[in-house]
């Protein structure tokens, strides 16, 4: 188990919050061990490690105790119409641990412990030194930049797939439940960070591409990005931890570690102080050497200047609380943030280092992924998002100087067909006349299994596509096939990739459609090719298309 | 009792805190409440809230235990030749107190209370309404240009003393054991920051110039100061709290809340999570809107740019460990900032926002103050300090233009006469020949009753003025009167002020000196002088003369 460690330690530590606490509820060290394990990988992303809420509610124990623990178990179970899933439902959670979680949350949340230097220092590996890696595209990789990183989820891993071929090239271990992957600035390097909080870089020069280097600064994280000013290419890499809450800058070739940052800080609105001032994504300039960092629960951007890397200089933009993901408009100057527990789209104007306006997303929980840019014929530079808690895509004006009138609101708003929201992922290519959607956590069995295929024009969905039942089998009985889930293209933007969201048991598949006939084209079937979700095509992540 | 309120909540937690210690010692919640309360009182300040150590050492109880019971009593009773001091025998601290401490040590130290945006707002009070003020000096203010702050630190308040009658004009309530006052940068009015965190400020327009507004963002605080770039006079203020450690921007002319940052972070060397960093001298910048930040225990100086007040921008210097105060260079371009624990003092370029060097300033426990600053014949511009653990004072030069041979280094070093350190402040003022040295913490009573006058060419100490026994007549027989602490000189330059820093049964006097021919010109003797300390002449201290 690759969090004993860390286990052992919050476990330990809860020992001391147990007797502190008044609740007739006693649970065992093992129990306390496999309950804790349970949170951090099912609760701790919406919730917190500390409970205090974030995408989804407060859970700490006077929340919890007032809903008391049946109503618990069937929330635990059954999932809630505002995003929660039915852990017990799907299989995923079994009935006693449904009722393990619901007496757990009724006690004090453990404290995580902080991350000590030691620890850091012991995570850090270089596996091939920078003098040992090739210094130009090897042989057998000279397709790289229209490589594809995918995201094997629950078994911490990543397949590199040519796109040209569409043969899996290579699989190489990531943390755990790997979050996203990024490209350096030149491409060669792709960057991953599991949910563990282990950061690792693969050498896409080589004809069977290795992690070169790993460093896990965090035991919880989201994001990683690089250095894409022009005068800092491949220089640096930053990790967004959740826990420690802390912005880590490591050498990009080697991850060696070069800074570390607190977020610990007070809310924007209420001046309140949070200690798990959680980083979510991280974005990189493309025309300043700036990060620009969401601070979920505090509610900022941060655009954290690394030109002298050792004492950087941080603009503390107030937005929303609750910042999520987002990306770029199509000009690459507004950053386009969802404070997804708000229902806000925050714009950031990263030229004029400001907030430009917080705008209502009319929908529930937006989450954009990075979103979806569209040069509109009438409406002029649009961004689109989904929503996950209803069936809203909603598009924004992102051109004030041309299109004023549109600039800064929802200029177009239109519905997945059928109920519920579900949406994870919009996404599209200058090169496609579509923007596709995903559902992969809307509850209804036919709404989660097809593509939405969007006009960019008409801004309407023109199509759905089911997915054949064949990629849908699942060989463990107790979790379906979930669907398809998240879009990427190739960096001709002819074609657009969607995995099948399975289980452990079952090799998967992604299947590969014509980006504007729509003609499933291939179906890369790989028995590696297990839980397949995220994918990064390296023209498009270097160069941010969406 | 003033701090009846923070401490009942101190003590509470610290409830749990003890059911968790497994030390043999108890002590009941009326000892809990008392040790707390001495703790904040003599110790905190050195050793810090949560006991991680600082100018002093760490005081955690596995490093307490390890000292044990009767070596700690005696530590507290007769201080330590490192700086301690010894509060038994000085009569500050009764037998039963020593005691008392010598057990607290060992048990876990109380988390203290985040504070709470309700308690802080409780605490905002706008005494005088912006429009009921003077629109210009009242009949009676005539002189406020030359006007005195004076602290009178056991008794919570500060008299303001006009510069050319010696009057004592008002008397006004402030925090406890005011640290230090700042002005605005118009000079009108005066900031008071209280160790208990509470801020006030007083209107020295008025002919009884009285405080307008005062709010309480922390509970443990050393420094304020205020906006003094040229497009920001009288806009806004800035607290440094200790506790919870954090910088808060407040309106200049009202105290109300605008913006809390956190400083938590890592230490800037190690790269450990520091809860309580600690923020301790601020310094305006007069050419840029920055507030030069120390921030103690992480050894960052942070940039803190005010301009866009809502959504600061901090560049964080790597600096050194456990800075504490420091001052301009006479080019106001240089913060020469003193790491007292490490002994070294900090450079920070303020016009290229980056440390220019750590320097070893050749004694123990450097404390300047703000330092002297003269314009030396042959070194060229010079920045002198003395030390708190040795009888070292240093001259560090300070223009690397045109004195590149000097720049950044200790040019000279000549010792004040006798044994040990004690020295607290040295000033001086351009039109001065001399430089003056305090020495109000030598555990040698001679030595700490006298005056250090340096001749600012020789750079020696060329005359040492006893004070008369008759201002050292203590009324309390258990407390003496610790002698000359602090300078500060009238706006032309032409006296000199010290005080006699004595006990609170005892009233106390200023007494002023030519600043040439060193002769006593007056004593300013006032009954309501009880333990008079810092003193601030609103001209030298709206310029930064020193």
């Amino acid at each position: 188990m690759k969090f004993g460690k860390i286990l052992s330690v919050v476990v330990a530590t809860s020992v001391a919050a147990m007797g502190l606490q008044a609740s007739g509820i006693k649970l065992s060290d093992a129990e306390m061990k496999e309950a804790t394990q349970v949170y951090f990988d099912r609760c701790a992303g919406c919730h917190g490690m500390l409970r205090k809420g974030a995408l989804g509610p407060s859970l700490e124990p006077k929340v919890a105790k007032a809903i008391g623990t049946e109503a618990l178990k069937m929330i635990v179970n059954d999932g809630t119409p505002g995003g929660m899933p039915g852990w017990g439902k799907s299989g995923e959670l079994t009935p006693a641990q449904t009722d393990l979680m619901a007496k757990y949350m009724q006690i004090e949340a453990p404290m995580p412990p902080e991350k000590s230097m030691a620890d850091m220092k012991a995570s850090h590996k270089i596996l091939i030194p920078v003098k040992d890696r090739p210094t130009a595209p090897e042989a057998g990789a000279k397709n790289w930049k229209d490589y594809f990183a995918v995201i094997l989820r629950d078994v911490g891993k990543i397949a590199i797939i040519d796109g040209k071929t569409k043969k899996v090239i290579s699989v190489v271990d990531s943390g755990y439940a790997t979050h996203i992957t990024r490209t350096g600035a030149s491409g060669r390097y792709m960057y991953v960070i599991g949910r563990d909080g282990k950061a690792s870089v693969i050498d896409l020069w080589m004809s069977d591409p290795k992690n070169v280097a790993e460093f896990r600064p965090c035991n919880d994280a989201r994001s990683i990005d690089t250095s894409k000013h022009k005068d800092y290419l491949d220089k640096y890499a930053v990790i967004g931890c959740y826990w420690p809450p802390s912005i880590v800058t490591v050498d990009a070739e080697t991850l060696e570690p070069l800074k570390i940052v607190s977020t610990a800080s007070y809310t924007y609105d209420t001046n309140e102080y949070v200690r798990e001032a959680r980083v979510a994504a991280i974005i990189a300039s493309h025309t300043k050497p700036e990060w620009v960092i969401n601070i979920k629960e505090t509610g900022q951007v941060w655009l954290y200047d690394y030109s002298n890397v050792m004492n950087p200089k941080i603009t503390m933009i107030e937005a929303e609380r609750f910042l999520h993901d987002g990306g770029w408009d199509l000009s690459k100057r507004y950053f386009m943030s969802a404070a997804n527990a708000r229902d806000v789209i925050s714009v950031i104007d990263t030229k004029e280092g400001k907030l430009v306006k917080n705008i209502p997303s009319q929908g529930v929980k937006p989450h954009p992924g990075r979103g979806a840019n569209v040069d509109h014929k009438t409406l002029g530079p649009i961004w689109i998002t989904g929503h996950i808690g209803s069936n809203d895509i909603v598009a924004i004006g992102t051109d004030p100087e041309n299109h004023p009138k549109n600039a800064w609101k929802v200029v177009k708003k239109f519905a997945l067909p059928g109920e519920g929201g579900g949406n994870l992922f919009v996404k599209t290519h200058p090169n496609s006349k579509y923007i596709f959607a995903d559902r992969p956590v809307n509850p209804d069995r036919k709404l989660q299994t097809q593509i939405y295929v969007i006009d960019k024009e008409k801004l309407e969905v023109v199509k759905t596509i089911p997915i054949d039942p064949k990629y849908l089998k699942s060989a463990d009985p107790k979790v379906a096939m979930r669907g398809p889930v998240h879009f990427e293209f190739n960096a001709d933007g002819s074609e657009v990739w969607t995995s099948i969201w399975g289980n452990k048991l079952t090799p998967s598949v992604i299947l590969v459609y014509d980006s504007n006939t729509l003609e499933l084209k291939s179906v890369i079937d790989d028995k590696r090719l297990i839980t397949p979700t995220g994918k990064f095509n390296v023209t498009n992540t270097m160069k941010d298309i969406y």
